[in-house]
């Protein structure tokens, strides 16, 4: 039987790393910078105002108070800016640029504000309160480096540098394919022997949470020209598909059917729950083939896919923020199987519950769950207060 | 002066909780569901088998190894399985309902895989490998509680229970309006005296970050005519104006002199940087005046506006995750105010440094910062090694 590892690198490989492409500020929100971001100018891009208040020549303040005439008014965004006549102040606001001959930025709160003339009463020492150019940023320097994830300051010091756009490394488009005869789509009515089909919508919200792009292609029956042609149909412009069912030991098996031989392998991964995997090439589009229950194929998602994705869009954090934690209950493990089942942190005690069985239909125990508990292959039962490897989900 | 607490207050007083909507599965991503999710139908719906193999009665099996005629062949979706003919097998996928009369799954590992006759080496208990109707969630039973936040697993077990539709609590749409006769839209040429615009663009991914909508509305000169115009014709609809620039001690702060007196209240606020603050209404909505200073007006989001928003949309983690750390570098600390300087985290060492100055103009800082080191307004200086509370930024 195949090691998790050996499949999670069988995943990994099949992905490039995704190209860089530039998108609009808004749209690079939760991206990875592609190339590092060189300043096109200096920030600030001339020397200005950190105070409201009147821009001096210290020379001009012998001693206080003083009183001194008004020859200009510069509010931020004053485009004819002209030299400070001598003996004069400037009113001046924050964020405007200093004229040409003041040193000294005086805060309005030291004058009486005059606009005519105004009665310095204190002054702070030449160059307090005053942004020089490049300041913040010298032309030419890096400012982002290529790898970081980009939030709202990452944006804000790119727009400030003048950049509309940002290059990104593009997000993967992910089609998720959803297989099995006896699925229906959520909202219509259930005949005998039907469930409704739910891979789809959670392995899509996975894949958006992961960074990704997701496309739902409808669900097919168990028949290899069905899924054949809705694949084929639906995979233009594709990174990656993931399909779900279909690939374990039954007689109608659609993925691993149309597959065998055609460019998927077909392999046992060491793992509760998961076991039956593929991966390979569909028209050479990289394709991951998941087990179709639905805990299954939720818990390879996070093993295999959330890594191989975030990897090839360039993030530095590939997996769910893990540490060790106290169980506090026992738990038992199927000899030889890397076990992946559903906790509950009790933050206040820092330890980790098991939360419903193994069983990999139990879909509701899933989603009431805030962690993974990874039990190694070599254990088959830890007691309460044994730790445990724990993965932090949501 | 007003405390941060006391302005806090003020600004989440202006929310009202969002009110429920349904929006498709897909939709539900990342949102708060509003009210508790009943379970309509029964998980399973139907009885039917966890493996692939046969569903036979254990009355049936006296000895081993035992032949039994194969008298239906069960696929999953089937939806006209007859029951079980006495001393028959009846070929079943997992999945696939069990037909009535069968108690036991024989897993195909333990037959010789017949279609016409099957032989049976072992088998397990009754019961085993059967999965009950109801067994993973019954009708009527509260399956997510309302303030869950949805991921896939929950979009999973809500698909599963063939909701096309879950109600959430409605995301804010936030308007986003800077101010500044001296600014200039990214990409476009810069003049004398002018700087790019860059706090709607950081302010806009910052409430997306928060799990709202954003509308970035086009900037605005200094000038209350073109402010009052501009707000008024990009707030249909809106739940939130969030501002920034025009509310210091200047000359010409427009949306100061646009709103003194008309709904909003300007104040001082006990912190640095984002002394100058605003909240109120504009014709009826909420309205939050930031600073323009960009380091100024993202710490305010984070103090100020992004408990807000989360609260109002029913997230119970209003805040970022915070923690105490030793810093590695002492600060100074104005007195009277709480600080919030940029810093950098040493994962290694447990630490936390300062990072950059307390400018609020130093954006590349901000940029470069993996966390916000508050130190309270009692404190002037603190020496490396002293805790700090540290919030951890994206």
């Amino acid at each position: 039987m195949r090691s998790v590892e050996e499949h999670a690198k069988i995943v990994s490989d099949l992905l490039s790393p995704s190209p860089s492409v530039n998108v609009s500020l808004h749209d690079a929100a939760g991206l990875v910078l592609a190339h590092d971001l060189i300043a096109p100018i200096d920030l600030p891009p001339f020397p200005n105002s950190a105070m409201d208040g009147y821009a001096v020549r210290a020379a001009d303040l012998p001693s206080f108070p003083i009183t001194l005439p008004v020859s200009q008014d510069i509010p931020a965004g004053r485009q004819d800016t002209g030299p400070l006549t001598p003996g004069t102040a400037a009113r001046i606001m924050t964020g405007a640029p200093m004229p040409d001959g003041a040193d000294t930025i005086v805060q309005v709160e030291k004058t009486d504000g005059g606009t005519e003339t105004v009665r310095i009463d204190d002054a702070p020492p030449a160059g307090i309160h005053v942004r020089t150019r490049g300041e913040d940023v010298r032309t030419g320097a890096v400012v982002l480096h290529a790898g970081a994830v980009i939030a709202g300051p990452q944006i804000g010091v790119a727009a400030a540098l003048g950049f509309a756009e940002l290059p990104v490394r593009r997000p993967l488009e992910v089609l998720v394919l959803s297989t099995g005869t006896e699925l229906v789509t959520p909202g219509q009515p259930l005949g005998p022997g039907q469930i409704y089909e739910s891979n789809s919508y959670m392995l899509a919200a996975s894949v958006t949470a992961a960074g990704a792009h997701a496309r739902i292609a409808h669900f097919v029956a168990d028949d290899v020209d069905a899924f054949n042609s809705a694949l084929s149909a639906a995979s233009t412009g594709v990174d990656l598909i993931v399909t779900s069912g279909g690939v374990s030991a039954g007689a109608y098996e659609v993925v691993k059917d149309a597959l065998t031989g055609r460019g998927v392998e077909f392999a046992k991964v060491a793992m509760q729950p998961g076991m039956p995997q593929g991966a390979g090439h569909f028209h050479g589009i990289p394709m991951v083939t998941l087990p179709g229950n639905p805990v299954s194929s939720y818990v390879s998602f996070e093993v295999f896919l959330r890594p191989a994705i975030r990897a090839a869009m360039g993030y530095e954090q590939l997996t769910r923020p893990a540490l060790r934690l106290p169980l506090s209950q026992p738990i038992d493990s199927p000899a030889g199987k890397r076990q992946f089942r559903r906790g509950v942190l009790d933050a206040a005690n820092g330890t980790v519950a098991p939360w419903g069985g193994p069983g990999s239909h139990l879909l509701s125990w899933l989603a009431g769950a805030d962690a993974m508990i990874v039990v190694e292959a070599g254990v088959t039962h830890l007691d309460a207060g044994a730790p445990v490897e724990v993965w932090l989900l949501g």
